[in-house]
C-alpha cells in the first residue's frame, strides 16, 4: 500500500499539504484538494485512521442526532449531511433518538459521553432540559438543523414567514374560512409547528380574520393529515374553504381525504403545504419550498468551520421558502353556483 | 466518574462479568446484563472507548451500507438496526451508498478500507464485481438484509413466494388480465424485482395464463407507480382488471392514478402490493406483509454471532410474508353489468 509521500509526489504538493487535503484539516484550495484525492485514489492510498487521529487529535467522525429517519424531511437532511461528509472524508455516526424511547435515553446517558466525534449535527432534536445539559457538557461543536438556537448555530427556514405567506396566498384568492391543520392535540407542539401556527394567525389577524382562525390537531404525517381531514371535512356545514397544512405530508393526507369524500380540490377546497415534498408535484400541491438536503450540507459546512475555529461565534441561517403555485389552490366557489352542480355531493352548503 | 469496579459492586457481579455485559462481548445472561446496565446507569458510568478497544481489539462500532435512506423499507430497516445496536451499546456508522454517485465510489475505495467497524450490515446493496471484491478483501463479518448471499448470511422475505401468492390471490378471485408493475425499463432490475417478477410469472403459468403476462416498467417509488399506471390504465381497451405491484409504494401510486382517471378500486381494478407500508392501511391496500424493522434487528443479532464466532457458517433466513386482505381486491366486474353504470367513465370496455 502506498504512503502519503507517494501521494504527495504524484499530486505535486508537499507531504503536509497532502495530509491536510486528505484529513480535511486546515486550509487547502479546492483544486489542490481534488488533485490530492485523485492521486490518493489512483494509488489506492487509505489514511490509517489511528494515524490521522494521533496526528490531529480528531476522530474524523461527525455525529448526527435526529428523532426519526423515517420521515421525508429527516431522511433528506441525512442524505445531504452524508454527501457533504463523504466529500470531506469524514465518517458519520447516526444517533436515531426517537422521543420517549429507551434508545434515546441511552444515547444521552452513554453514547454521547464517549465523544467519538469531532462535532454534532442535531436535526429537529428538541432536547429536554436534562438532554440539553448533557449536550452542553460535551463541549463539542454542534450545529442544529431546525432548532432552538440556544447558543449554537442553526440552519432553518423562516417558519413563521412561510406559514404567513401560505395563508396570505389563500386570503388573496378570496378565502375567509381557512383552517390550520397540524400540531398535536396534547399541547406538546413541535417548535416548527408552533411557529407555523403563529404565522398563520398573524396573516389571519392582519386580514381582520382573527375570529375565523381554526386549529385542527393532526399527527405530522400523511395518515395523520388524512385522519384529521376526514373529521374536519365530513360536515359540510362547518367545512372550511381552504386549509393551511403544517407540512406537505399533512397537506397530501388532506387532499386524499377530500377525494375520498367527493370534495374536489381546488374547486371545493384549496390546500397549501410547506416543504415541496417528493410527492408534491404528483398531487399538484401548492407549497412553500424548502430543500432539506441543502440544509444538511450547509450544516456540515458550518460545523467544520466551528471545529476549525473554536472562537467562531454561533450564527443563525434562516432560509426563505419559495412559493410554488400548482393546482391545489383556487378562489373559493360561490354558494349555489354552477361549480357545484357536478359535484358528487351536490351543494355542500358552504358559505359564499 | 465511577469506574467498572463500582458498577460491578453495585450489580453484585465480578468486574469481568460487568465488563462483558457493558461491552457486549462474550456471554452474559439477559437479566445480569440488564442489572449491570442499570448499575452503570445509576452511577453515570461510561466505558472509555479506547479502553474497551484496547481490551477487546474491537471498535464497538457497526457499519451499515445501504443505497438510500429515503425509501420506506430502508429507513425502517435502519431504525431496526439502530435500536438493536443501542441496546448492545454499539455505535452505528452509516454509509449511504447511492448507485452511481461519487460518494458510493469513495465509500468502497476509501471509507470501508479503514475498517472502523467490527462488522457490516448491507441492506439491498447489490454490489458490482469490483465492490464485491472490496467487501471480501475487508475480511470482516457481514450480514445482508436482502442480498445475493454470496457466502454471507442473509435475511430477507421469500420474494418469489410473496409475488406468487399475490398473483394466486387475484387469479382465485377470477382475474385473468393481470399486469406486473415494477422493474425498470432499462433491464437493470433490482434482484428483489426480478424474483417478484418470476413469482408472478410462475403463478400465471400454473393457471395456464402464460400468454397473458404483462410487464409494466416502473420506478420503484410512489410517483413511479403513478406515472406507470397513468400510461397503463389510460386506454380502456387494453386495461388489465388487476395489478400486482412490486411493492406497496408502486401499488399506492397505481391506486392514486386509478382514482384520478375515474377508475374505481376494486370495482374496476384490483391492486395488490408487497410490504405493508405505513400508508397501506389508509389506502385499504391488500398486501403481503413484511416487517423491515425486525429484519434489521435480526441482522444485528446474526452479525454479532458471526463476530463472536468466526467459524459460524453463513445462514440464509428467508421469512414468510403474510397476506393481509383489505379492500383493494375483489372479483372482476362483468362486461356491461350494473357496476359500470355509475362509473364516471361509463362502460370501460374491459373484457369480462
Amino acid at each position: 500500500m502506498s504512503g502519503i509521500a507517494e501521494v504527495a509526489r504524484l499530486a505535486g504538493v508537499s507531504k503536509s499539504t497532502a495530509s491536510r487535503a486528505l484529513t480535511g484539516t486546515g486550509y487547502v484550495s479546492e483544486s489542490t484538494r481534488l488533485r490530492v484525492i485523485e492521486a490518493a485514489d489512483s494509488l489506492r492510498y487509505v489514511a490509517s485512521t489511528s494515524a490521522v487521529s494521533l496526528a490531529t487529535g480528531r476522530t474524523q467522525n461527525i455525529g448526527v442526532l435526529m428523532p426519526y429517519v423515517t420521515r421525508w424531511f429527516f431522511a433528506e437532511v441525512l442524505e445531504g449531511i452524508q454527501d457533504a461528509l463523504l466529500a470531506r472524508d469524514l465518517d458519520l455516526t447516526l444517533y436515531d433518538a426517537r422521543h420517549g424511547t429507551e434508545g434515546r435515553h441511552r444515547i444521552f446517558e452513554q453514547f454521547l459521553a464517549r465523544k467519538r466525534f469531532d462535532g454534532l449535527v442535531a436535526v429537529g432534536l428538541e432536547p429536554g432540559d436534562d438532554e440539553l445539559e448533557r449536550l452542553v457538557a460535551l463541549n463539542r461543536p454542534m450545529v442544529s438543523v431546525v432548532g432552538a438556537g440556544d447558543g449554537t448555530s442553526v440552519i432553518e427556514i423562516d417558519d413563521d414567514d412561510a406559514a404567513r405567506r401560505a395563508t396570505d396566498h389563500l386570503i388573496a384568492l378570496g378565502h375567509r374560512h381557512i383552517a390550520f391543520v397540524g400540531g398535536t392535540a396534547d399541547g406538546h407542539w413541535a417548535q416548527v409547528d408552533r411557529r407555523r401556527w403563529a404565522g398563520y394567525r398573524g396573516s389571519m389577524s392582519d386580514a381582520g380574520l382573527s375570529a375565523e382562525t381554526l386549529h385542527v390537531p393532526s399527527d405530522v404525517s400523511l395518515p395523520g393529515g388524512y385522519a384529521a381531514a376526514v373529521d374536519l371535512l365530513g360536515d359540510a356545514r362547518t367545512r372550511p374553504t381552504a386549509v393551511v397544512a403544517t407540512c406537505d405530508e399533512v397537506a397530501i393526507g388532506t387532499m386524499i381525504a377530500a377525494r375520498r369524500l367527493g370534495i374536489r380540490v381546488p374547486t371545493d377546497l384549496s390546500v397549501v403545504g410547506i416543504d415541496d415534498h417528493e410527492y408534491a408535484e404528483m398531487f399538484g400541491l401548492t407549497t412553500l419550498e424548502q430543500v432539506p438536503r441543502e440544509q444538511g450540507a450547509t450544516a456540515v459546512d458550518l460545523l467544520l468551520r466551528h471545529i476549525d475555529d473554536p472562537e467562531l461565534p454561533p450564527s443563525v441561517v434562516r432560509l426563505h421558502a419559495r412559493l410554488i403555485m400548482r393546482t391545489s389552490t383556487a378562489p373559493p366557489s360561490g354558494t349555489g353556483s354552477a361549480t357545484f352542480l357536478d359535484s358528487p355531493m351536490g351543494d355542500t352548503g358552504m358559505p359564499a
